[in-house]
């Protein structure tokens, strides 16, 4: 049998800020793991091995001690010291050394490979330069009143508020977010209807996975949110585009009826990306279509609370009255982004489908914002806040408007802005609208191509614009930059 | 063609609350909408509305504005208003009634239905009654502490952190995370590999979304942890029970290889529910296992910084070369349940799958926890809590041990306890652990029978019992209750 003493000629050079023990032990595990010390293996006794390494026997009879309460090593000490002889006889692992490159990609399942192929950003330093879409401006937002209300939070309600909660969500956000859509929203919904999320796309993840059979067939409209028909292809349902014109989901020619289609998707209120606003009678023909294909309506109101021009339509849930409509509204753009809050109204009797299935695949979301949120809903702040914000784009948008028109005519078509935090603006026919937005974007602009919404028509060329963030001077500095870009790329296509 | 004169007969007593105007909007959309007033059918000018009802011309004027605008009237004001003749003829939709009970039901896909039965409870006060398990002591938390630092990071980065963040997870909670694990764990990990997320659960969803197909095989502790078993399940995976002794996980006889076994799932450091701690021999026969079977390994170390007795193992992730484990860890036990934030360690290289799907999922995890969490661990408040609970449990395990031993010596069976909030104790053998758990609770203690972690094979009966929460009174209080339930039973049980 080979003697424990050789090792030591192997022990390796003590790294820099490593103590004499800690340096020890590496050195026996890593002996023992790598094989070069064999199960049962006898090792010298602490006083030998002491001596024989100059270093004192406390610390190696601290080191023994370690490494047999870890079952490296076996026997009392000091009376015949062995490697563990339950280890295994071969060598167990291989030395350690970095993996080859591209060896350590994990096998996906066919929904992991989808899922791994996101459309949001995986970093997001948070910058927003012109024209990010999607973006509230969060510098409107009342930080103070926010900071406050989270102090008086954590100094009164926390302490009690520190162990499980709900499920579906913290009860007085749901009474407050309810209350909030009977009025805004004429939608007659009471808190056990309301279920809270991190964000509209979990929301949608959960619609998915409880509603689809893989081969069922969802609706979307064509553009549509991408972010939705990624979450529906990955749950294994098959995405059919119905075409979208100026006032959104075209209902005529009719909307297929078939047993395995299941569920529509649709931005009533505000269509993403072109903007239109579903009328009525669209509205109802979709809703008989649910009716007739016993289907389901996700209603998505990602901004439509920022309607500055016109009339509010109420929301098509509003219209449900046999519990077709799931409707879904997001914080994260009403307020700021970092919050991470969303909800949906379910017909009554849908609550504890979702709340189980959230308990499983997320537990709750937290309190804390939930409950600043509740509290800033219920003080008025919140209608406050959104009543300044529709102010406050609307101006912008006009800002925008007049700006494109300035700089960008008869190169940039910006359809009809009433809503939100984004303009649309078409691009010449046969404009290659991705290339568009690649060369604006290596001048620092932002923007997003049309085509990126595409489900299976094509999309009209052109680019998605936020507005929302930017003050008059940036709008007009922005648009000077892109009608550079925009006449630099018309000059290469005539050329 | 019927004279919408008629009309005015069929209007129903103005609600209490409900303004004039609001009134009369209501009445005419009902009207519309029900059919009663059909698409195309004229109406009476403004002026002769008012007089017939006694309004004045204003309110008719504002709802046949409003009604206009919302695309249920059609034509000028005053000159000829008809219901919109774009909107269906038959009566698009059913009067409003309350719908049949149970009918509103969603009708729950294949994965819907595994996700409408979870093992978490949906709804949750809070309540920590003896023997409850799985909580921390929440009045133990240095909550002035966290207070301190919310207002703090309130005051100062969160006006630079309102938009969105990394789908991985805030870089400073990342890197905290990783250097304690690697003084704590021996877990030699980067930031890049820590990805947070709201809850283990979530978590584990992840995983299995990600590694697992339809019809693959996991292997899990039997018994084990449900929540565990649910999520595999929902994704299609047949779940495979590995009997588990004191030691934890049995790797003799030799667990299974094969082509479709893709995940095994182990609590190394604690088995929950029968508390052992899995020795280094079976550790490195679980990693050339899933060498073998090219297979990962879910290590759940749900409790084990709790370790009050002892020396710590470091974690099996500490000896994973080839990139076979996950190692994943919640702060919700750790600090307190309402926070929601957990995290799972994954392969070099595997970050981006994860963050893609944790994008396209939830996008990311709220900002504001992960930011006050940070600070608390590096301004090194997370490292003394740990030592503060260790000595707390430490001691309310052996109040719970004593007191067990003086009043139900010879009913219950303590395992040793020697980590985390809970205590394992067996019952006579052919006892019915459900009916002592329900029994008990109608005496107000809650016990967990070990039949609730039985994944295939016979779990022996038994309890898992919550010690953490609960201070000697109240500890020798409940065993009292218990006592008595048990003696009782076995009355019965005998007579």
């Amino acid at each position: 049998m080979k003697l424990a003493e050789e090792l030591e000629f192997a022990l390796g050079a003590r790294p820099p800020g490593s103590t004499l023990q800690r340096w020890l032990y590496s050195e026996l595990r890593e002996a023992i793991l790598s094989g070069r010390l064999a199960a049962g293996q006898r090792l010298p006794s602490t006083r030998d091995f002491a001596r024989q390494h100059k270093i004192s026997r406390g610390t190696v009879l601290a080191v023994y001690e370690q490494l047999i309460a870890e079952g490296y090593l076996a026997g009392a000490t000091g009376s015949g010291t062995t490697v563990s002889p339950k280890l295994p006889n071969k060598p167990p692992l291989k030395p350690a050394a970095p993996a080859p490159a591209g060896a350590t990609l994990p096998r996906l399942s066919q929904q992991g490979r989808l899922l791994a192929a996101s459309p949001f950003p995986l970093r997001d330093n948070g910058v927003v330069v012109p024209f990010r879409a999607n973006q509230p401006d969060v510098t409107a937002f009342p930080l103070p009143t926010w900071r406050r209300l989270s102090t008086r939070y954590s100094r009164t309600r926390l302490v009690h508020e520190m162990g499980n909660s709900d499920a579906a969500g913290y009860a007085p956000l749901r009474h407050a977010i309810a209350e909030h859509l009977r009025f805004s929203q004429r939608i007659a919904c009471d808190a056990e209807q309301v279920i809270i999320f991190s964000s509209s796309q979990q929301a949608l993840d959960l619609c998915a996975r409880l509603l689809l059979d893989p081969g069922d067939t969802v609706l979307l409209e064509d553009p549509g949110y991408p972010g939705a028909q990624r979450i529906f292809r990955q749950a294994g349902a098959s995405v059919q585009g119905v075409p979208v014109d100026v006032q959104g989901l075209r209902t005529d020619p009719p909307l297929p009826v078939a047993p395995g289609i299941r569920l529509a998707y649709v931005t009533a209120t505000h269509q993403a990306p072109l903007s239109g606003t579903l009328p009525l009678e669209r509205r109802l023909a979709l809703l008989e279509w649910a009716d007739a294909c016993d289907a389901t309506i996700i209603e998505d109101d990602y901004d439509g609370e920022f309607r500055f021009d016109g009339m509010p339509l109420p929301a098509l849930k509003s219209l449900d009255r046999n519990g077709r409509v799931l409707y879904m509204g997001s914080f994260s753009k009403l307020l700021f982004p970092s919050l991470r809050l969303a909800y949906l109204v379910v017909p009554d009797g849908w609550t504890d489908a979702f709340a189980s299935a959230l308990s499983m695949t997320c537990r709750h979301v937290p309190v804390f914002q939930q409950a600043v949120l509740s509290a800033f809903i219920e003080d008025g702040h919140f209608a406050r806040h959104l009543r300044q914000m529709r102010l406050l784009y609307g101006s912008r948008a006009q800002e925008f408007q007049r700006a494109c028109k300035a700089r960008c005519d008869g190169m940039l078509d910006v359809l009809p802005v009433s809503t939100g935090l984004d303009a649309t603006a078409l691009l010449p026919a046969g404009t290659d609208d991705s290339a568009v937005a690649a060369a604006l974007g290596q001048q620092g602009i932002m923007a997003r191509p049309l085509s990126f919404y595409r489900v299976q028509h094509p999309a009209p060329p052109g680019l998605v614009l936020g507005f929302s963030c930017f003050d008059g001077l940036a709008i007009r500095e922005g648009m000077g930059r892109m009608g550079e870009v925009l006449e630099r790329l018309r000059r290469i296509g005539g050329s």
